[in-house]
């Protein structure tokens, strides 16, 4: 079949809106067709180039929603007429990595997937002349058609609004999932959220739906306020209005309390990809227990870096990936937990647009005008 | 009172042995007559003048056991003959770190002593000249008596060793408890320990002890497998060794599976306090749940780096101190383990002396034939 999509030539130019060919979905694999995707910023990091390991030509996106069209042989578990989230972290429940229970890093198909491949090596996309083109993260949500493997789709109760659970395939889930999954946030926790962008307001609501009592945003940006205040922040900290304080410092006097003349928060969470922040976010947890988590993507090449004796001391350094999701597991729960009101995404989504005019999108991400771009097709 | 002691007098300096004033316990306090201590890298590093925070004149030693001489005021839960292990991390069950139950870093007392004071911020040991002289970690076991803080004392039972559970009050807590207490290590899992000195053969047992299936020991000296398979260990690699293979490399090999192409360890021990191990150690751990625990102390500077990648794709970094251990409430059960022959003690300390020979042991350390030397009283 034929349909369009927004593909990246080349590293660096803006997406072409096209029109492509798809081939049917082959044993385990399952058509889609896609109603809408956020733009997020790792389709940013390969589209410009920085990404080492972009292919090109190539269909980006992957925080899609869509409906099931056709199964290929062998899918049980979906049929035409399903909604789905793409999941770029599959989740097979058989490999070694899924039946361990302490990961959501599904392993079946990371090999094909990091090469633009599905499972079997080869493209279900191809140019009108015939060049094979790359899938993205496994899921290529800027085409209005994709094939993907049953394994990475999340199946989602159908009254749920495309155009708003498509945020919950990367950014919803990343935020929250980094709290609830990689954390384990308690009640009446403290907390330091490093970047208020889409994924720091996802941190930030998922801290509040985890009950802590003080969560601190950092942004160098004082417009980022008050959005993040109406998710949940109580405290603000702009790194670049300080005098004569680190932001590590200013953080550990918020903390400190009668009892606790240390200070530093429970939990931290870095949002920005900047390993300096990282740094921070790590050393302004607390002495003993503090738990700081990674969730930015760093530029190729960047190190975090820190005295060991942070660690010694009993902070843990972790990261998290798709917020520890296991994808076919919990992203119907949080699409639930949207429906039911728990979990705020439409105060995020600040731009929709058609297709032809996603590279609008990356315009809007770069200047900081919008929180999420969401693709209506 | 007068009793003998080991005095450092100035950095790098060999301990000088000398009579000294030891003033009686105050509020809270307790005497001790120390029976036996071991002598510890860490008291080397205050030694030789590579710790930034060493203070001078001082009576090193942390690694002890004794029997209680006279109780000062308001100490309840200790009486004149009881035997103790004297705790460089106290346990005061009241302040903030204890009751969080989340670390074993209590602060009740954190002040004075990284200035090498009793909490009321002096001194009790004093030269014959009225000059006064530094506690060290709170402990001072080398001298024949100290004064301490009741908090920083476990009772144990009164049929142990001393010169065997001497050991229990740093090298052998810090190895086992790494394991046990901030790795929790489950039956069946993989390891991997780097350094097979004192700490690295205790974190060896500790595995042993935790059920684990595969215990790899990574030293650059091939005469400490022998002692290391006797504890434990199951595998070894001597980096120096390798041919075209990275340490990492070469224990991912041994630990991939037919169900695990991956490879790496579920857990790995650092026990050298070397930056760049440390980052080996991290790098070696599993992708998706690894846990590598810091317990080597760094040269002061030192920074541990890593790609963030690293943790963003599952692996933990965390650290430890005492192992852990809430020291009146662990160290007695370690001296009950020890009694019943789980732990083993006796093959680790290769060499005793007394007091007078005390420099002795730092020689043996140096040279690398002691795994631990206990000065006896």
């Amino acid at each position: 079949m034929r349909t369009r999509a927004a593909v990246a030539l080349a590293a660096g130019k803006p997406l072409e809106i096209m029109e492509v060919e798809l081939e049917g979905p082959k044993k385990g694999e399952v058509l889609i067709e896609i109603k809408a995707t956020g733009v997020c910023h790792t389709d940013e990091f390969t589209r410009s180039g920085d990404d080492p390991e972009g292919l090109f030509p190539s269909i980006l996106g992957h925080e899609g929603a869509g409906i099931v069209l056709e199964v290929g042989e062998g899918v049980t578990t979906l049929e035409p007429g399903d909604h789905v989230i793409p999941l770029y972290t599959p989740e097979c429940r058989e490999c070694h990595a899924c039946l361990s229970g302490k990961t959501n890093l599904c392993t079946a198909i990371r090999g094909t997937q990091g090469q633009g491949l599905m499972p079997d090596g080869t493209t279900r996309f191809k140019m009108l002349d015939g060049t094979p083109i790359f899938h993205y993260m496994g899921c290529s949500t800027f085409a209005n058609h994709t094939v993907m493997p049953e394994i990475a789709l999340a199946k989602v109760r159908k009254d749920a609004p495309f155009e708003s659970i498509c945020y919950i395939g990367c950014g919803v889930t990343t935020g929250i999932g980094a709290v609830i999954n990689t954390a384990g946030v308690e009640i009446g926790s403290t907390a330091a959220v490093f970047g208020l962008g889409g994924i720091g307001l996802n941190v930030i609501q998922g801290l509040r739906m985890a009950g802590a009592d003080k969560i601190i945003g950092v942004d160098l940006n004082d417009d980022k306020e008050a959005m993040a205040r109406k998710f949940g922040m109580t405290d603000f900290v702009n790194p670049s209005k300080l005098e004569g304080q680190t932001v590590t410092e200013a953080i550990v006097e918020l903390t400190k309390t009668e009892k606790d003349a240390f200070g530093g928060v429970d939990y931290s969470f870095d949002a920005t990809g900047n390993v300096k922040v990282m740094r921070d976010a790590l050393e302004c947890s607390h002495r003993g227990w503090g738990v700081s988590v990674i969730i930015g993507v760093a530029p190729a090449g960047a190190e975090i870096s820190t005295r060991p004796f942070q660690l010694v001391t009993g902070r843990v350094w972790k990261g998290t990936a798709f917020g520890g999701a296991k994808g076919r597991t919990d992203v119907p729960k949080i699409v639930d937990w949207y429906m039911d009101g728990k979990v705020e995404i439409d105060e995020m989504i600040t731009h929709k647009m058609p297709l032809e005019e996603i590279n609008k999108a990356f315009d809007l991400m770069h200047s900081g005008e919008s929180i999420r771009s969401v693709v209506v097709y």
